[in-house]
């Protein structure tokens, strides 16, 4: 089980806040008194406030369907589902482990089950568009992460909606699809998307939007004295502009760190949310910004792409992995709008942050085609060949050809 | 010796251009006679052009000093000299290896070497400035490099001077520095800067620019048919927008494709040299991008500079291993202008392609605090201390005090 979860190091310590002066009080919220700016907690305390911050987070979506609170169905947002799923494998031995969603949270623990439990679970990945990772990667990308994972021995049944869950004894024992399928589950966890909490924010009356709580750039509320920050909060897409829920944990901490620099009198825009993020199973990692071609698609945003193989470092260095990117253009503005990486080793994955600041920063197709990496043999594939501008050549070929 | 040289697969063979299209010619050219548009080769050959393209390159500089053309004294450019290398030290065993000038080419192979080798070497560095790799990184960086290469047996010698080369039967056998140190040396590395190689474009009576061959940003010369690509051309440091040598292999690859592109009817400007370049020495990865802290200094840019200590993973994550990275800024436009990354994990390195991103995007101090990495447990350090946005924000402090 070693590796699955180590709880003790993933916590900031309450003492290591409090030796920085900050009273840590773990109580529920029970009122918020925003006209006399006092906050009211389990046990009948009060505290009052000059400014307050709500980052009330979002709590995991479960569909509602026929089976989903019997025992044995899982979801994770934080340590204690983990140890949750962690024991409940160990006490009950499911042999046969479904996940509902192929969202990067349900293929990563997926992943981690078949690396780190006995070999003698069977685990499927059930997901209603017709890839793995949909919102991260195309299908011309998904395709090899599928073929990977399969050969890897997990089960990916995409393009399929589950109708119930059954049981026997108040336990989970299978999952029926709305194509008829029955599988056998001795496990169930399901990823099918978060909801932001603002239960606490409506009461206390302020300006919701559709995606959570309304806030300004600098996260403060329609209360001048209230902020708000993290899944709870609505955001722009740095891209299209519009209203995002933009609930991952990257821009949950930029916000707090905006929200903290406002209060020092540092005024500093959240320039929106460019949706960057990455995962690991097995020896594959991905990582993905901006749009997808899809999304794009979506958005009315016609696009040019270009996808590039690659190798982690020259032909002539051992221990070199094939890696491959994907980029997204804007097909009028030929602006870069999103990216996407397989790759077999680490280090090129993280050439997506590269990516992303060529996002923010507006640069378009022939711009990109002058790029020129940190090249070396050992830590990057061929200068001839640095795989950004390749794909930039690549779309600049097709935006000239019409 | 395996890993030194592997020469069977960095050459793009013949037969690849040939099916290509392309006729290959090895042999030396004698004249360019640019009124008719042809040249000679040895042999007496004539070949007629429509355009012709000068890739003559550079030469290793050898510093007049007595001793030079001593047996035993090396320099590295093409195959040629590492074969000449590894057969040297093969065939002759020499004990103590010197190398002259710590740039990044000494410093590889002097970690090869010392890698690959029989551990009785005795490696000496020798460098006229203050610190190893001096134009990649300054000195706050540099010493834990020192350090750590002096801890796997290097000797390096910083702020001395070669004075002189001494050697017995025509073979080198020392090295005398201007302190009055004598270092015994049985092989002797020189590295200190190339030269362009112009005589050819001389000839034709090209115009000449400080540091090479004059041209346009679309690679042409004086001579409308004739252009001139890498490190025989000056080209133009984009943030200084000054002439700049430029020798690295990154833009010349560029400047080949620029060309390229021009003679198939495709416009793209050569946008600048940033100086991306990274190294590997033994588990340690060193890359930088832009303007150290004191060449900024030299160009006359007061800088706000910002240093980093972080993680290659989530300190949950087993593996993970030490990085730092440093930021340079223009303090007067608060536009980031240089980046340095000592890492002992590759991946961390690559980040230096998302800090050249931004340094091309024209990003400030107060937009780069609020950038969002595609962050992962297992693939970068945690976002709640993504390195560039911490760096940025310590600059952020520096520039609000000050």
């Amino acid at each position: 089980m070693a590796g699955l979860v180590a709880s003790e190091s993933i916590v900031v310590p309450d003492k290591m806040l409090e030796s920085s002066g900050i009273n840590v009080v773990q109580a529920e919220v029970t009122k918020v008194d925003a006209a006399n700016k006092s906050v009211l907690v389990s046990g009948g305390k009060e505290f009052k406030y000059d400014k307050l911050i709500l980052a009330t987070g979002s709590s995991s979506f479960i569909p509602p369907i026929e089976g989903n609170d019997l025992e044995g169905v899982m979801t994770l947002r934080g340590l204690d589902d983990a140890e949750k799923i962690k024991s409940y494998i160990a006490d009950k031995n499911p042999k046969n482990i479904v996940l509902i969603g192929a969202g990067f949270i349900s293929m990563e623990i997926a992943t981690l089950i078949a690396e780190h439990m006995p070999a003698q679970f069977n685990i499927t990945v059930i997901e209603l568009m017709e890839r793995p990772l949909p919102l991260m990667l195309d299908k011309d990308m998904s395709d090899s992460v599928q073929a990977y994972l399969e050969g890897k021995g997990l089960t990916i049944l995409t393009g399929e909606k589950v109708e119930k869950l059954t049981g026997q004894d108040g336990k989970v024992t299978g999952v029926t699809l709305a194509s008829g399928k029955k599988l056998d589950a001795g496990m169930v966890f399901m990823n099918v998307g978060v909801r932001p909490n603002i239960g606490l924010a409506k009461d206390i009356g302020l300006e919701m939007a559709r995606f959570g709580i309304k806030v300004n750039p600098f996260q403060e509320t329609s209360d001048p004295d209230i902020m708000a920050v993290g899944d709870c909060v609505e955001k722009i897409n740095f891209i299209t502009q519009k209203p995002t829920p933009g609930q991952l944990r990257g821009p949950a901490v930029m916000q707090g760190r905006i929200a903290a620099k406002r209060l020092a009198g540092i005024d500093v825009e959240f320039p929106g949310v460019v949706d960057a993020g990455g995962c690991k199973m097995f020896d594959m990692t991905i990582t993905a910004t901006g749009l997808t071609e899809e999304n794009a698609a979506k958005e009315g945003i016609e696009t040019i792409c270009a996808v590039v193989d690659s190798r982690s470092k020259h032909g002539m260095i051992p221990g070199m992995k094939p890696w491959k990117i994907k980029l997204v253009f804007d097909k009028k503005t030929e602006k870069l709008i999103g990216g996407q990486i397989v790759s077999h080793a680490i280090a090129p994955a993280r050439e997506i942050d590269a990516v992303t600041a060529f996002i923010l920063g507006g640069k378009t197709i022939p711009e990109l085609t002058t790029f020129t990496s940190a090249c070396n043999p050992d830590i990057s594939s061929e200068p001839s060949a640095e795989p950004i501008t390749v794909a930039a050549e690549q779309a600049l070929m097709k935006s000239r050809k019409g």
